[in-house]
């Protein structure tokens, strides 16, 4: 199945993907959140759906969401790809490197985003998304990681290079939480859907049409199911919670194309797992009455 | 006015205390949260207890909970007084150093504390910690931040050192998100209770009745507006998120005092602002149904 969110941002309506078209998931659940899918949200979407009770939607035209709302914490992983660690300047690491987004920086796969106010470094990240259903804290193995993943999306973790790197004192925070900064979606796919657990799917993000990042999840460092056991040691992950598995190379950082620009279109993918298509544009004072 | 919520944990009921007693904040909210502050919760609250309209409550032997439910984000700034990152191995920083704790590591002020599975590092960080009360972009100036600051509480930004800097790859988020490693209370005092907004507080920290940190927020590199109005150029503030301003020296880290132990009691306070007192208790396995 594919759940997805749409409408108006803050007024998104849960919708669900049977193979076949759209349903309404509003009779089960006002949203797609942490709650929904802790509750056996998804066993009970597939229950509906086989007993026939969802009406189909037409969602020709409509904004797609974020496809999990309000996300508690969104969890990165960075280097987690040895070519896009070594464009970086670093080695591979021997554990996973773990950073946290503000969950105000989701938005939706195909918003408008705005380049912050001072910025000069703007760059794109492609990255396989993954969304824990159940909370996960001290996980024994690799293994029952399967149990807590919801299903996989897509995720695009921008960054300002000169916030996260130079101005940053080392903590890399700084240029990953502007507004609008991790378009998520355009579905959340289950596991059952998801070609070997997210193991081998390609990845590849475009700048105005031409092609930037393009590789495998077979090249992560740490899969999934090792990043889940992993950070479960260190923090507890909850329902509805959002992890960012890492970017492969093919970024502006590289030095081999230029940042970011207001006009410039970014399309990134994974496969299976739909596209998102963003155009940015510069910051505006907004106007306050 | 000082706001706190009182109740076992989950079911914790917001109170206030004009300076006489505490009083049942239930009629104006359910709790207290971003919601509440953004819809002008602190003035109705005063006139509330203008108009007499809120019962007395007794909260003699009660539980006290963090003094706001669920924030958004909790932003900390790292090596924010000169000793303390010299005690660290560092030089003091040029710019806010940023870095952030998952919303579900907030406790209570006296919870219990479990110190996480195999740590050997876990340390204590007394702080003076802002509640955000309206959102805050790309706020104009300093002085602006006095607009959106909600009031002051203390928090305990425990951490485990051989997470945060020796298995971390650098980014200190892997050693400041185990369960409970936020201690945030006992209440949130309104701007107006507080000396000098926020800058001249002297802030105390021991262990098992001894001495650690004892320093003041006169010392911060980075006050409190400073830091607002910066943070806020890097990322949206939203109301009832938290802001941790950081700690003075007399961590363990220093190499001056041992780690924490289970058995251990820790007191944190910051003047004006109360004392939280945490036991220490080892790990031990959930038993899973």
């Amino acid at each position: 199945m594919k759940f997805a969110r749409i409408g108006t941002p803050g007024q998104e309506r849960p919708v669900v993907h049977d193979g076949d078209g759209w349903r309404d998931l509003s009779p089960l659940t006002a949203d797609l959140d942490g709650a929904f899918l802790a509750a056996d949200g998804v066993a009970r979407t597939r229950a509906a759906l086989a007993a026939g009770t969802l009406a189909e939607v037409d969602v020709d035209g409509m904004r797609f969401g974020a496809p999990v709302a309000r996300p508690s914490a969104v969890v990165c992983v960075g280097m987690n790809y040895a070519a896009h660690a070594a464009e970086s300047g670093s080695a591979p690491p021997e554990r996973p490197v773990i950073f946290l987004k503000t969950p105000n920086t989701v938005a939706g796969p195909d918003d408008v985003v705005t380049i912050p106010r001072g910025s000069r470094k703007t760059d794109w990240e492609v990255e396989l998304a993954v969304v824990i259903g159940r909370r996960a804290s001290y996980l024994d193995s690799p293994e029952q990681a399967r149990d807590v993943i919801a299903g996989y999306t897509v995720a695009n973790d921008l960054s300002e290079r000169a916030w996260q790197i130079e101005e940053s004192g080392g903590q890399w925070s700084k240029g990953k939480n502007a507004p609008g900064f991790t378009p998520l979606g355009p579905w959340l796919v289950t596991p059952d859907e998801v070609d070997g657990a997210g193991t081998g799917l390609r990845l590849r993000s475009f700048v105005n049409g031409e092609p930037r990042q393009d590789s495998s999840t077979a090249d992560l460092i740490f899969g999934v199911d090792v990043l889940v056991h992993t950070l479960s040691q260190y923090l507890a992950l909850e329902p509805g919670d959002v992890l960012l598995t890492g970017t492969p190379e093919g970024v502006a950082l590289s030095g081999r194309f230029p940042y970011l620009r207001p006009g410039d279109v970014v399309e990134v993918e994974v496969e299976g797992l739909g596209r998102q298509r963003q155009e940015y544009v510069a910051w505006e004072p907004e106007v306050r009455a």
